[in-house]
């Protein structure tokens, strides 16, 4: 068989491990071909790839990043990107495709997969929202780096005798922040899924300082947002450049809980370094065996259809299913959270 | 309520997680009482305790080890054991205890369960080899801890052009073994389950070496054993002091694989740094919500049951079911990872 | 002998080893008495403070802040401050006062020797700016946190072909982007010991592009300017605070490089995260020579004096000299750096 | 200009960043030709080498091991050894041979130049035994594994109540030991440099048990010998193939502690993760000033020296007293030392 793999959208850790164990299976077991399509869907539509062999793997198991690069180009984006995709698949004798990426990639390959191409769909996210899957990898690798970081700025703000307000990634759910808020024992968790009343939150972190401790950790992500009316919050404006620049929601929490508590607060933004970077050992393996069930779906011919993990088996679920919702953090899981403020 | 809880059986990183869990569960939330043994099962039966508050677990979240020790003293072992643990119950007025432990441990607490004790438990072990969760807190560090030392190894072993066998924890299971080998992209596995022939890993590694690799890297759990008959194994003797002492595993395998293969062979034995130390992010969740559901179980007279990980859902299963068997790696995800031999 | 001990100004990795380090030296091999003041200059001044035995010490080593607290007061700054420090260590019984901070610490600590108290001082610092030591411990915790995150960073800029630039600390010296600059390959790095030529910036980033590459990763110290006229450089303003907020260097620099290469250019600044947490070996080592050092000096009666490395050995020198003037990046250093550009 | 470069001896994190380095000077600012030899002086003598430019040393800063491979052949052990190295430099063209590594292989760098090649050394070694430069690269990384390994056993000893004797690295000298057991607080450091007695250090580890703690953490170093006399001391003896195999001291010492403070012992070997694996940040500096200093000792022609830091400055000795003596660990850093038992 001959199948092209390619990776499209944002960072994350586990994509060399997922091409790395398609080739590996692939390739050494069943005696397939394997071609790269390079940045993502860019690469099937100009039909820029190359050959993945055993050597175009090697060592790079553990790198962060994508050998194949990346880009947020979508084929329904282009006039006629469906049918050039379908024209490449043919003239390259392609027998499967396997894209790996978040919700859009996801959502592109259904496209495909509905106008009749053979895809198997790899899930990635290091924002845990894709449903249907318990999780995917990238994730692990973002709670992580997060969690040491907080780990570190813990020391600080006691020492200083501060409230931190630390924001991580998570525009539209909040589970790195209650991920890393959990296991970092972080004294409030602020996600999008909850907008948050800022008396309650003055009222939590004040709490804390009556009962005699020197400093507290927020965590926030950073697409909270606050009950509507109950806080002055800034929706973005211009910089002295002229470009349109946005105020983050810890900075702005940073102000407003420093006046209300008049306590020393300062505010830290995580940043990129959550999604880049060697992969933890979870992200790995989970990768890993994406990678190998991806292969045998192509073998079964069962197309149209993503990689999931339910429990510790890999499933194979349709892409259908797949991008219909975003999977976002239930009450319940809030509430263990919020016993450990 | 007045809970008593304790730890029991080997280090394990997380036993702190779940024990401040279980305390700002049960005092902050539900204004319960919360003491803990000293040395485990021991503690209990000689009732050695202490008060477990806010400040008794302040800063514990990212520790290992265990506040409260640990030993392995098992009730039935001693003469009257359970019906000392049982006036004790009374004595202190306690409405259920919280035994957190590996097999050992879940035994005795389904022993004491059945004698009319209300028990909740915490499954506890860095080998994952409790059935009925599809995961323990300990293990992820301890794959986390044996995988960086083989991504550390790698390029040793290749600037050195040797064969490296590496002998990571699991005396009856290879669930370390398997991940920590699939993440560190291992030229092998070998595993308890799956007594090795010599001359099929000798063939496998040294095809490696026909391909013009320089290296090879062998992950081998403590308790794995050759085919009988195929490989003169030692089984112990004594040392210059008159000690029995065992040659390992690893070291046995080098040692054939150096003389089959022509090609310098070392072993190394990660050891005790797999079970200690600070626990990774998913191991502090996953521990403290353990901890939480654990305290929910007791308000809900939920007994004879310990907690366990379904998916991404805690759920209680009986103790009865958790001691049944051993979890051990089934042949599917072996295939998986002979793939990124 | 009686001896206190303080920490003063920012955190910095390795106080507490310091702290434990004269504990240990003074109680357990001379039989001193050990006093701790509370937040720096602070608890001297208002007389509050506590014993410090060995199990005040017990399991400090390797853990981020200060077991002491600090704060930013100086004796100067306070009406009779010099005189009532004098009183407080009369009334006090105290043979020495060993003072642990950075520069203004130091200076505060050489005007209440010049006022004939007895000091024995302990530079700490993270910048690296302390003349007269080699180095002092904070800095390699420092420059290892911001190279881990750049090691991380590069992945992402390579996947996304982006320009990072990853704003480090120092306000006055570029030694962390130096060092972290050289330890992670970073294509460009700019202090504020050298302005910087934006066009010049822009040439060196650009031609990287031009030689086929798809991703630069540029670091730059918070302290770094432009050279004066060469480029619009925000100097603060008013949020909608009416705070007044000043634009990040990584920021401004980000909008630049875009517009003039006409590449994705995004600013990541580190923060916190480089002043806190666990210390790394060195930094550990080096703080516990401190320590001890700084016990034997005021053994000797040696004081109005700091502990200091030069090459292996520690060495005493006046704190007149020590604070003088700040240790910058010379030329040649510099030189070395721009090599690996 | 053309500049031959090669590794020999023993894996150390740090040797890629030395070879990129070179490269970089040499080939960018001075427009050189570099080339590297493959495995050691076997690639010089066997004329075994390939062209070194930008590429070849792109993204190998941060990676363990050497990109040239390792060996342990020296010149001198080959008949006609010196004769064949000349030859193939002049056949060559080279202008200078920049070999990197530890003293076997300086001492065959300074027979070379006693022949009159132009050689300029690189020192490497993670023991820190080279004399005339303060420290090497690899040292620092070879301390931080061991130290983190460290930090990992406490919190398994305290919970199992044992005493852990860990054995690092060091057949001569005791600095990682020193270094690492400084770091890490152990409870007794014992190396090669000071004979132990066995009664002295039951003495000191009997004496924390007293104090009511309850586990003791013991660092040895491989090479780490008894007074004579003092104790039975294993020196090799034949395993059941036949192998001459030595029990190592950490194995000894456990049993030899175990019988006399009747408390569980129990021995851990670190072995060669020490010395594989990503380098510092540390170690990335200094073998990249090394590597950038060596080219310019070549373009000024200064040969029959190596580079070497002394205080923050890189200077360059001569081969002849690099390897007169070996740096062992002198009295007074031992004594710095036993402070923190």
């Amino acid at each position: 068989m001959r199948i092209g793999v390619l990776t499209s959208g944002g960072d994350c850790p586990g994509l060399n491990a997922v091409i790395r164990s398609v080739v590996h299976r692939a390739v050494v077991d069943h005696g397939d071909e394997v071609i790269g399509f390079h940045d993502g869907w860019k690469g099937l539509l100009e039909c820029d790839y190359r050959k993945l062999d055993l050597d175009a793997v090697s060592g790079i198991l553990a790198r962060g990043g994508t050998i194949l690069g990346s880009s947020r180009v979508q084929p329904a984006h282009l006039r006629g990107g469906v049918e050039r995709a379908r024209g490449h698949v043919a003239e390259l004798g392609l027998d499967a495709i396997i894209p790996i990426g978040g919700e859009g990639t996801l959502k592109a390959a259904r496209l495909l997969s509905d106008a009749g191409l053979p895809i198997v769909g790899v899930p990635k996210t290091i924002d845990n929202d894709i449903a249907v899957t318990d999780v995917t990898f990238g994730f692990d690798t973002a709670v992580g780096v997060a969690t040491e970081a907080l780990d570190r700025l813990k020391t600080t703000a006691e020492s200083h005798q501060r409230v931190l307000i630390v924001e991580v990634m998570g525009r539209h759910t909040g589970w790195i922040a209650l991920h890393s808020g959990m296991a970092a024992g972080a004294h409030a968790i602020v996600v999008p899924e909850r907008p948050f009343d800022i008396e309650e939150l003055t009222r939590v972190v004040g709490e804390r300082f009556s009962m005699g401790k020197k400093f507290a950790i927020v965590v926030v992500a950073e697409g909270a947002k606050p009950v509507e009316g109950t806080m002055k919050f800034d929706v973005g404006g211009k910089d002295i450049y002229g470009h349109e620049r946005f105020a983050g929601v810890a900075q702005q929490l940073s102000i407003e809980l420093e006046q209300r508590l008049g306590k020393e607060a300062r505010a830290v933004i995580l940043g990129h370094v959550q999604r880049g970077g060697t992969p933890t050992a979870y992200d790995r393996v989970l990768a890993t065996r994406f990678g190998w069930h991806a292969v045998e779906a192509v073998h079964r011919g069962e197309f149209g259809k993503m990689t999931a993990l339910h429990g510790t088996e890999i499933v194979m679920v349709p892409l259908a299913e797949a991008v219909e919702t975003l999977k976002t953090v239930p009450e319940a899981r809030y509430a263990e959270a919020q016993t450990v403020l």
